[in-house]
């Protein structure tokens, strides 16, 4: 079908705002004190992301819901390496969506939590609220795991668009190839089993856009936005997900002959 | 289709007293003294929420399972902007079902826990499982926190709406437009996401119509029904609801055609 | 259809066998020394509970999955109510599979958990894992609470059946007719919300079945079974069960109708 | 329809691989110290390895997502008992993708926590991670725990299968038969209600691939990888799969006249 390149653009854009602010969302909730769910565990980050994911796909219908910079290389290197047509006006405006989104949508969890990050006394909770950080620093080895989590995500909507026949799409197919509560699940999964090295940012825009949020914004004591770090929850995701868009074809059985 | 407005009336007021009675519910069962699920955390209470409007829309689906003004505002909203019809007649037995179920509802969670609640002695413990109150109290930035959340319900139900093309839909088309279980998970995510700072009304009805039944019930012990707060969660809800209304079909790509 | 009689007997003894097994489970799971899940909380015991009948549903689908004798009264009564056809042979067969499933069922659960029965000190702790009993004793107040629970689980299914068509179904329609996911979820939810006074027996097979194993299996170290107590998960359940069937019918939109 | 025997052996090994990196990457979250997730409990444990089997499903449709010598031996059982044709050309190859996939995924998930392996003192911990071990020691109860476990989970999904007409399936009908939502739910559950004594291995691939790993990995400061249990999750899963397959058509209403 003809996509309108400006409603693709406004759609990656609210997509991911709703992604970032419900993310964002529950771990401020977790970790900003006097909150309801402060101290609610891991599983609760986990489901509150998921759940981010599910209703950022849900009002991004219109341009396939990538809200994910690595989704969006990843299934542009699935459609190189399978001859398939690529649309490539469409893919700078799938970016810009995705990190303006990712943007709008931390002022805006700013916002709902604003008291708390007031009263918050520790940086280093504030920052975590915006963006990931490793619990070892070490970037070769955080890297790798942003690589494996992202490779997960790309590999397994690959699998599932693969399974809907949806195997030569062009770039609007993305997290709602899989329907937003299947890719909803997924991202519970993938946080709850390799989130704990890095927190999973799987996602350049989920965590650059809100890290710039985090240093332009007048948040009340806020330290460092940590730049030394910034570059490997971007580079890793996209190389996770380039490496899925590559080898989903290779690897995944049923899926290898779609260009044949 | 044409709806009996007497069933439209009977189908808010047992689906919003569902939701209410399971919905305090599992803040009875989390806060009450003696009980089996006391400290189950804020994620047993976002679980227990989201299927509290999981089983409402069930037996509401007659009247579409709006149980909640804010859905009815945004909805009357959306029709306006779009200039799609408007059933004016049933808009006040929406809402009078909505609050005389969520008191009935607060009425049978009391019966259930009667006794949990006569040896509580913290009469903020009682009210909480009635009502709603903030972490931090400022009528500014809990009214904001309260926007941001219903914005988020209104706004992804409208989407869900849009992709099932119901999009030029009449009052019925409430949170059944989604089906059970995604508003269930929906409600699930905004309670993890947004609701730390105020424990996330999102429904004047869930709110007001508790808050009165504490008032007048003959709790055994109980405090002050905090009178003062009670118009946050009515105002915010329906601020929200409104915002998503009238933006749902600008900002949601695919659904601004639709009254075209 | 016309049903075999015997296989109705097999199919709900096999189910509630499988839902009483992994209920029973997750309790000995959580409250029996040593095991992986020990002091794993009242969300988790939701949850398994929730897919002990979901597993319970699959496997029981030829006679529509009751597994509960309040659902097979409940429907009985709503039956009767509107005037449908009611299969009289095979209501004792579904009671009878039903009681023997789940004192099989916790025979296995015993079985599984044999060496956590056998370190563990507290008589209270093993005997919770087979049957229910109140945080706060009065049988007055913990039949209300029992009543109102199952009164929400029948309600509920009888919505969901009016909604797909299944209204003048003969004795089957039971628990199947949701789907098995949609009952595993309800029950998640009555437990989280409404589970926390009495622990939720809501079903007199689930409770009495399995205390009878408890008073006749050898369980090193093992104390009363309560029996003064049996009768209220036993007649709870049925009332409420029953009320349900009577007051679906009229109260819930749409289903009023159905017998006309 | 005629498999390409070579792509059953590649989905088998692909999903295997997903099942077991996402599996052991929860539970090394949970366990090895400085992770996000460290302490999170067991249901996260469990949600962890049901979206691991939930994720592996999906890419290994090809194959019908065996994942599990236990499933593939069950199915095989059951055909056999019911006269239904086997290839028999196919199962070494599902056993082998499993058995590589396994290991694959354990070195995987190694990588993935490489740093919190490094700097964990507790070899316990460390071979937790990758292979299950018994909360108290005694090769035949924990032998019948393993059984139970395996047995459900294939009863279970020969349950669905039969509902879903799929009777007479040659050995692709494996977990895909449920889809891949419903097997996550049934194992976040067996998880939950039976885990609790061993730790449900369930599946001999998912047990015994990672302890090879665990073997010839050079993780720092690693213990015994426990052989002298090892036995244990291997036979008992094949058991519990082989009495599912044999007692299923048998048992389970509606099945038993499938091969007539």
């Amino acid at each position: 079908m003809d996509q309108d390149l400006g409603l693709v653009f406004l759609s990656e854009l609210v997509g991911t705002a709703m992604l970032v602010l419900l993310g964002c969302g529950v771990v401020a909730n977790v970790v900003l004190k006097g909150n309801k769910g402060f101290g609610g565990g891991f599983l609760m980050i986990n489901f509150g992301w998921g759940l981010a994911v599910f209703a950022g796909v849900i009002v991004s219908a219109y341009s396939g819901a990538h809200l994910n910079p690595a989704v969006t290389f990843g299934l542009l290197s699935r459609d190189l390496a399978t001859g398939a047509e690529v649309n490539w006006a469409a893919i700078p405006l799938y970016l810009l969506g995705q990190f303006i989104g990712a943007f709008l949508g931390a002022v805006l969890c700013w916002l709902a939590y604003k008291q708390h990050f007031d009263i918050e006394e520790d940086p280093g909770a504030k920052l975590g609220t915006f963006s990931t950080g490793p619990g070892i620093r070490s970037a070769g080895w955080n890297l790798v795991t942003e690589i494996i989590g992202t490779f997960v995500l790309v590999f397994v909507v690959i699998g599932f668009a693969a399974q809907n026949g949806d195997t030569q799409a062009a770039v609007p197919a993305g997290l709602a190839s899989l329907g937003a509560l299947p890719v909803a699940l997924l991202v519970v999964g993938i946080g709850a089993s390799l989130g704990g090295p890095t927190g999973y940012a799987i996602n350049p825009a989920r965590d650059l856009g809100p890290r710039i949020a985090h240093a332009v914004l007048p948040i009340r004591g806020k330290g460092s936005s940590d730049w030394g770090y910034a570059w490997v929850p971007v580079a890793g995701p996209i190389i996770g997900g380039v490496l899925a868009g590559l080898l989903g074809p290779v690897l995944i059985a049923g899926v290898s002959g779609f260009a044949a």
